[in-house]
């Protein structure tokens, strides 16, 4: 077929660009280095801000502008390690690393703990055998699962609704395993939730080595103590905003192909995975389309969402600022998964739209992308479908297996990124977007 | 269909028992840890024979034995920085870490430089031009190429023959860019070849990053002086040996399926990747098998290698002594592309056999691998094909994105290998296994 020739043959100057000169990977330097971790609220959330700004205008997209919203503002302030002593013997246990869960509140804990494997069997011990102690969540990510993903979302409710459950039983802190698959002695911090409805505790995450140093520890000794120190602290809301930049489209001007990542990450690392990549990537698509003198039907945005990590607020104000302007959106594309080798793309559309885009796959086969399914694609994109339900919803899908060894952990640095595996997640996602503004959806 | 639902069960089982109670992870740290570097004819290659036997008698394989082979032994002795002089200035330049190509002889080399991107340019050169000065070769790896291995076969003719060449035009050494996708500090060895019929000339690899300033420099001052020295020996051939552990069939005890890696390793590192993984990978196979209780109709082996990286003498004897007894081979599987997500296999068959292979694609896709095609298994299973035509040749083929940052360079660790990666990479080729055992070829 001639048409998918001529793809094939667009596609690889794609590829080709990316890989020998393409600019995700200084770009993403540049933003782990130079803005650094970058919770919301933070001046180096300002600062990630003004510089893909500044990288959007520097490459000449045809309009690059910032969207104002008001974001959490929490900071994390000092964490103790954790200190365990034992109820008979005064051999010293090493003191483990911790990390408050971000939106914790600030206390001094000490106390008896009870380990329980999730909610389930919280939910039937006897509230008097918790009052007063803390609980340790160590349900650990189910290895089996292939997509890291799933192993993931079986286990982070404990993290995100442990503080909630254990306060529910009178507990006065808790101790939530990391999600990780690896046994290293990074803790990883990630958003959780709290009720009106009972008293708000202390929550910190321990690495998995410590998690498994303190299960060990319970099992010979149940009346251990252990104490933690935390100092968090919620500020009033923030200003900040989304940075968005524009290939205004020839044909359909007001119709629009946005692909975006989150600008904000968590602050112990530098967020080069989670999302540095996602957005560095995102600007990478329209500079590469731009270098190839790429003419597009529909609008082309390239989309830096503020807030992801706890609180969604640029993702909904984005969604909100473009319906209120009668912008719409063809199709939504998120790139929160990691800088790793392309796998494929989870679609979020009528079996009809899901076939069309189906059709595309064999070009993709020889850069390794080999599945186009049905399935999530991101917290960012999902405000656009839930105000127009037809918007088409693509989540990119590279390999998951070393995600969790870096999300929300000091270790998610620009060193933990390979420049290729980067680059040719760019150019899949640029490759993705041509198509779509070529046949549509 | 029954049959094939009662094979997806099984590659589960087998998945499931790598990922979560997997012991290629632990193994591979003492091979790499207790053996360490093991270049052939060292000290530590015999620590690694001793090693991987004692590891597959303590899984209770049927037999394991070791079959003695002579192999080359050259050992690297001291190395010096490549200083540069500037002809016109003192400004000092930074001394570029470099490293002996396997095999080359030792020197003191104190010269003007000519750079060139290949034999296609030195062989146009004028000899004057080139007598008594040190060829740079410094063609980089195609970064287009998305399977790095075709990268890299269209450049390590540089490392392999530059010695050769140079000194067919006079030179009195030669200095190659190390062949590595990644522009960093580290020097990659690896084989070379010398002529006996022009002068054997000292050779050594600079890393990128050292290869793009020595360009720069050259472009500036094409009278720059460069020195280096290098001491490495080559002593009489050694005694040591390939290691085979064997499941031995039911069915057909004297037909064999193997499975193998190259146990020896390029000094620099601790051979993690290259091919400590394709070594323990392989005594996993065996081990998953027979931990799942099980019971091969033909014999399956675990072949650990000696030699591949300079001389194969493993690969030939074992070859040879197997053809010698008149043991059959259905299949040879080679593991020697590092231990990163699998994502294939190549196959060196008869059409009717690949189509045959194929069809077990369907079982291995939710493992995240979607090729299986023909091409080039490897180095170490070759020699069994050439004895006997029918023998079936089989690549492990994982993701190669990151391969060539590690090969054959000082970083090829054990802290560079994901326990999951190497772990998938095991039950992916015990799966092949299962199949090929129960199905034949």
């Amino acid at each position: 077929m001639a048409q998918s020739n001529e793809d094939s043959l667009f596609i690889a100057r794609i590829f080709d660009e990316a890989l020998t000169k393409g600019k995700s990977y200084p770009d993403l330097q540049d933003l782990c280095k130079q803005a650094g971790p970058r919770l919301s609220g933070s001046a180096a959330a300002q600062r990630a801000v003004d510089l893909t700004e500044s990288k959007m205008i520097g490459y000449g997209f045809d309009s690059v502008y910032r969207q104002e919203v008001m974001v959490p503002h929490w900071e994390r302030g000092t964490e103790s390690p954790l200190v365990v002593t034992l109820s008979e013997s005064d051999k010293p246990i090493r003191p483990m690393p911790i990390c408050a869960l971000g939106g914790s509140v600030a206390g001094d804990i000490n106390g008896k703990v009870i380990e329980v494997m999730g909610w389930n069997e919280l939910s039937k011990l006897d509230p008097k055998a918790i009052e007063g102690k803390i609980v340790f969540f160590n349900r650990p990510m189910d290895a089996r699962m292939v997509y890291t993903f799933g192993a993931y979302g079986t286990c982070v409710d404990q993290r995100v609704f442990g503080a909630i459950w254990a306060a529910s039983k009178g507990a006065k802190g808790i101790i939530v395993r990391s999600m990780n698959l690896r046994i290293d002695d990074y803790p990883h911090t990630g958003s959780m939730a709290y009720s009106d409805s009972v008293t708000k505790i202390p929550a910190v995450a321990v690495s998995t080595l410590g998690a498994e140093e303190l299960s060990a520890l319970l099992k010979a000794d149940s009346n251990l103590i252990v104490h933690y120190s935390i100092t968090p602290k919620n500020h009033p809301d923030a200003l900040s905003h989304n940075v968005i930049g524009q290939l205004t489209g020839t044909k359909y001007p007001n119709q629009y192909i946005a692909v975006g990542g989150h600008l904000d990450a968590w602050d112990l690392g530098e967020g080069a995975h989670d999302d540095g990549a996602g957005c560095i990537q995102s600007i990478e698509v329209l500079r590469l389309l731009k270098t190839l003198d790429y003419t597009p039907r529909y609008s082309l945005r390239s989309v830096m969402f503020m807030n992801e990590e706890n609180g969604l607020k640029g993702a909904k104000e984005y969604a909100r600022y473009c319906d209120s302007l009668g912008q719409k959106h063809l199709v939504g594309i998120e790139a929160d998964r990691g800088a790793f080798a392309p796998r494929g793309f989870f679609v979020q559309a009528n079996p009809e739209q899901l076939k069309h885009i189906q059709k595309w796959l064999p070009l993709f086969e020889e850069y390794g992308i080999y599945v186009i399914k049905g399935g999530g694609a991101g917290a960012d994109v999902g405000p656009l479908q839930r105000l127009d339900e037809n918007v088409v919803l693509i989540g990119f899908v590279p390999d998951s297996q070393r995600y969790f060894d870096y999300h929300h952990a000091a270790n998610d640095v620009f060193s933990s990124v390979n420049r290729r595996e980067l680059e040719l997640g760019a150019a899949a996602l640029a490759s993705l977007v041509y198509l779509l503004d070529k046949y549509g959806v």
